[in-house]
């Protein structure tokens, strides 16, 4: 099992430890491009880092979290601003949601994750982790409407734009997410 | 590659043919729960059912080919009868959905078909393959009512449910289901 619970997790405000982060999240990236989540283990990341396994995991306690950190850190696609307009920020989320799921390692991990959680306890404590973040990051953006969105109208809402990027392998139209968002909100 | 172009494929109609593609398949399944979809390979296939790779190969070309009929075949779960009223044919078709998708080797199938596609063209094809043949099966339990469903509504119907399910490692509740058909048929 790829866990080490005695290690001491690293700071994320050393601007070191940072930089390791970014480098090895960014090798983590060619090899799921390269050869698939599978191949994705600590020891061909240190191989491929020159970062060795013990502050891998000083990193990340396990692969499932360096895969959703690596999600959660995302692609540079832009975000939205805050709004007042619950529709506008809501289709802008959906947008950027689009444009981070277009993203080929990121899409990869989040199937990889979501493929995993069934048998692995880590993999469904970080998609949880993962869904958590982004529904308080959209009710965030949504802090001026006064609208927020639970747990059911988040998958009403990310469901139809999550299925066609990852599980029908297409791609969301801005019809699609205009058509999402005007039906939850009537 | 999983592929013998040159081999016949089988006809489905012969009850022999019929009886070792059935048992293969539940073997694939268990294999799927014991070890994941990583090792579902023709090898091992063959020699947990005892059936020669050369005749895996003549029922299905490729690993997604089997993967997909393994889907489709699903587990024994019910299914709606076609009816006039669009709502509940479309809810009755959803938990339909959830409870094949509650069936841990159908969602493993699933979701290695789609972390496939992104890699894999026969991965992508049998993707579109089942969604059309399921798009095409709700679209005949509402043929009585006039009312059809374009590849955008069927998006936003199974989205939320398959997003729950496969993605968010939940469960798709009856009230999720509810909603869903509300927002997309108001």
């Amino acid at each position: 099992v790829d866990s080490s619970p005695e290690l001491e997790p690293l700071a994320r405000t050393n601007p070191r430890v940072e930089r390791t982060r970014a480098n090895v999240l960014a090798v983590a990236r060619e090899l799921l491009l390269e050869r698939g989540p599978i191949d994705l283990t600590f020891s061909v990341l240190s191989q491929r880092s020159g970062v060795t396994r013990q502050t891998l995991y000083r990193h990340w306690a396990t692969r499932a979290a360096l895969l959703a950190d690596l999600v959660l850190a995302g692609p540079d696609v832009g975000y939205p601003e805050p709004g007042s307009n619950p529709r506008a920020v809501i289709v802008e989320f959906l947008t950027s949601l689009r444009a981070g799921m277009n993203d080929p390692p990121t899409a990869a991990a989040v199937l990889a994750i979501a493929a995993q959680a069934a048998r692995d306890p880590d993999s469904a404590a970080a998609l949880k982790s993962i869904i958590d973040d982004r529904r308080n990051a959209l009710n965030h953006l949504l802090a001026q409407t006064g609208y927020q969105v639970g747990e059911d109208e988040f998958a009403g809402l990310c469901g139809p734009i999550m299925y066609r990027q990852l599980l029908a392998h297409g791609t969301a139209t801005d019809e699609l997410i205009q058509r999402t968002v005007d039906a939850w909100l009537a």
